[in-house]
């Protein structure tokens, strides 16, 4: 089974938004084993429509459409599809009536001809309700091929792909099964990881495919299994998951997609029933916030010393002046004494220390633009490490931010 | 004159990665005045490539291709273009010299056939140097339409289209003039600013067109302005922004494309030579991080104190415990104490505060979740503001920390 996507709408045409719907429908599809011909963006121009339709009709089984719909839009989309299916818009009941329920019930306003009008549908067309929204998908077939209307909204849209599309196209169509299997992992850059693995990436049996999606510190490898057999493919994502995890030991954080290091790591803390807190310089409170973008993060992390100014490293963290006048505020005698005054004051049992130079410029210290050290106070010691970073500053900020809190799982981890 | 743009690559197509090069190719033509038609993503077939530029032949006189080159792609666009021209590939003395200096002069290894294989390109066409990497550009022409190739890695295909394909369109082909003006507005959402302006937008001129560009706490607004008389369409453009500045005030945060409330705000403090500090509970070093996500934020930004936990705001930031037993932590009375005392801490003329519930579940306080306090100490009060700012948590925690800081930018404006 073979699907295009068609976005429709001029902002995407000059570049003001980034279409991510086709994304989202592109991925929806091929979890279910409908394989993606091409995805199309084109501005709301009817005779563009019709012929990029003409186009697909005779290509693939499936064109799913979105936006092109509502009053700013001219309703592009359900006048196009009348042309194309020689049909005409009519009145739908219960669109009409869930439009009214949102309009009067929910926002508490009279309905207008334009919410009315949102009722109006090709007549041939099978509705597809719209729980999160006043514009319905709409679902027809000419030959073949089934043409699919979905709003532009990105919520709307999910929706409907979610609750109406999927299941339709399941339960009416035969498809290969594909089984997917997510693995994370930090601290080794894409092209080491690709050579640590070669050996057992070769080895992978020809119905599993290998995809790797990094992003800023870490790298998630997607194994995608195809084909007709559910167990066996399931055993065989399974099998290969295991060798792959021999090889790469602790690197692997989690197997979930929606996991992240520092979800593992409130986990784990969690578990442990132990606290953390930071000391941050140069990371300037964003180790912090990460640690805190986790949902329950008051089970475990206390707080934070941002000490950005020489002097509030001195008044509030303690330092002594003279590591600082010694060594530099840039240096392991510093971020120690860092790491383990903030643990003291916070009563923790963790704690994390940065002091560096983020750049672009040399602040406080002779110490080089990227270099950060990164000191990790446990029960039982402080780890000190140095690194450079490089540049530009962002990217200092949020190598240093991962790199410390690697250090930390790996040490709890130690103790699990 | 008008072009199309396509992505060659699986991984777009299954959804693995979101194409951003189409939105930064478009953004950059639709500057210059060429109009896009099309954008579409295919995969690396050599079929399916050249009936795409079959079918774009005749509707376009730009075809700008993004991927499919390098060795795990089997450069499969060189190839197609080969085809498509009736040309062979050659190699280009002047891209091997480049590679080898990259490979052997950077990266201190020596040059594999692989590396050697980057050098071909077809015969007859126009080679566009790539400063940044080793894949070049490819200008070929048929009839009237234009095909150019360039590498899929971001960064290089922006280099190319920067420096090597917008000055060759611009000096080769007519355009009409495009200027553009963008507006950066804060704290109206984007529909009130809509009713707000309405007026002045229904009274623009029929050659400037108008964006909204929203983004979490903040509205670009994005004046462009077409036709063939520069001077005309800058002093339109300038009078237009002009009565848009009476209507919004100092909502209007700046007019480059690039500034930020940080960038802005931070600005204000090194010309008045003023600091800032921050003490923060829900927000969870987030303020502290966006301020020193700016360089040169240590000339104002001293330092924050994270205090998450109750004890913390006792211990570290001198909270009395019996505001806390009076009020609770999440009050008034909470925030205006932390607010004043990380001022005199770390001896700042301005501080920012927060305390409040991010959700999901209530935590220290009986507050709603969403409710934060907001205290902004100045050199002569505290002003304290009470919000909710709804689910879910990562909203909270932003638009709590934009709120602050557009609390902060008004004071300070109030002193120039």
């Amino acid at each position: 089974m073979k699907a295009s996507i068609i976005t429709i709408g001029d902002e995407i045409l000059i570049g003001q938004i980034v279409d991510t719907n086709s994304g989202f429908i592109a991925k929806s599809l091929d979890r279910i084993g409908v394989e993606i011909h091409e995805m199309i963006s084109i501005s709301d121009n009817k005779q563009h429509i019709l012929s990029t339709f003409e186009k697909l009709q005779d290509e693939v089984d499936l064109v799913i459409i979105t936006g092109g719909l509502g009053p700013t839009k001219d309703d592009i989309t359900k006048k196009t599809f009348c042309d194309y299916f020689d049909d005409e818009l009519i009145q739908n009941d219960q669109v009409l009536k869930h439009v009214t329920q949102i309009i009067e019930g929910f926002y508490k306003r009279k309905i207008t001809q334009l919410n009315i009008d949102q009722a109006l549908v090709p007549s041939k067309c099978t509705v597809l309700h719209n729980q999160v929204g006043t514009a319905p998908g709409m679902w027809m077939k000419k030959g073949n091929t089934v043409f699919i209307s979905l709003p532009g909204v990105p919520f709307e849209m999910k929706y409907l792909v979610e609750n109406e599309i999927i299941p339709k196209i399941v339960i009416e169509y035969q498809r290969p099964y594909i089984i997917h299997k997510t693995v994370l992992t930090y601290g080794i850059g894409e092209s080491l990881l690709a050579e640590t693995i070669e050996n057992w990436e070769n080895n992978l049996p020809d119905f599993i495919k290998l995809a790797y999606l990094p992003s800023p510190g870490r790298v998630r490898l997607r194994l995608s299994a195809r084909g007709n057999d559910k167990e066996f493919l399931e055993k065989s994502i399974s099998k290969n998951v295991t060798s792959l995890s021999k090889i790469l030991g602790n690197s692997i954080v989690g197997f979930e997609d929606d996991e992240t290091l520092e979800i593992v790591i409130g986990r784990l803390l969690t578990q442990q029933n132990k606290t953390i807190a930071t000391a941050e310089s140069c990371t300037g409170g964003k180790i912090a916030q990460i640690l805190t973008s986790v949902s329950g993060a008051s089970n475990y992390f206390k707080g934070s010393v941002v000490s950005y100014a020489t002097e509030a490293k001195i008044a509030i963290l303690g330092i002594s002046e003279d590591s600082i006048k010694k060594h530099s505020v840039v240096s392991a005698e510093v971020v120690k004494e860092m790491a383990i005054n903030v643990q003291k004051m916070m009563k923790t049992d963790y704690a994390i220390a940065t002091t560096g130079n983020a750049g672009p410029s040399k602040g406080d210290s002779e110490a080089e633009v990227g270099t950060v050290f990164i000191a990790l106070a446990t029960p039982n010691e402080v780890i000190i490490e140095e690194f450079n970073f490089g540049q530009p500053r962002d990217k200092v900020i949020d190598r240093a931010a991962i790199k410390s809190l690697e250090m930390l799982r790996k040490e709890i981890l130690k103790n699990v």
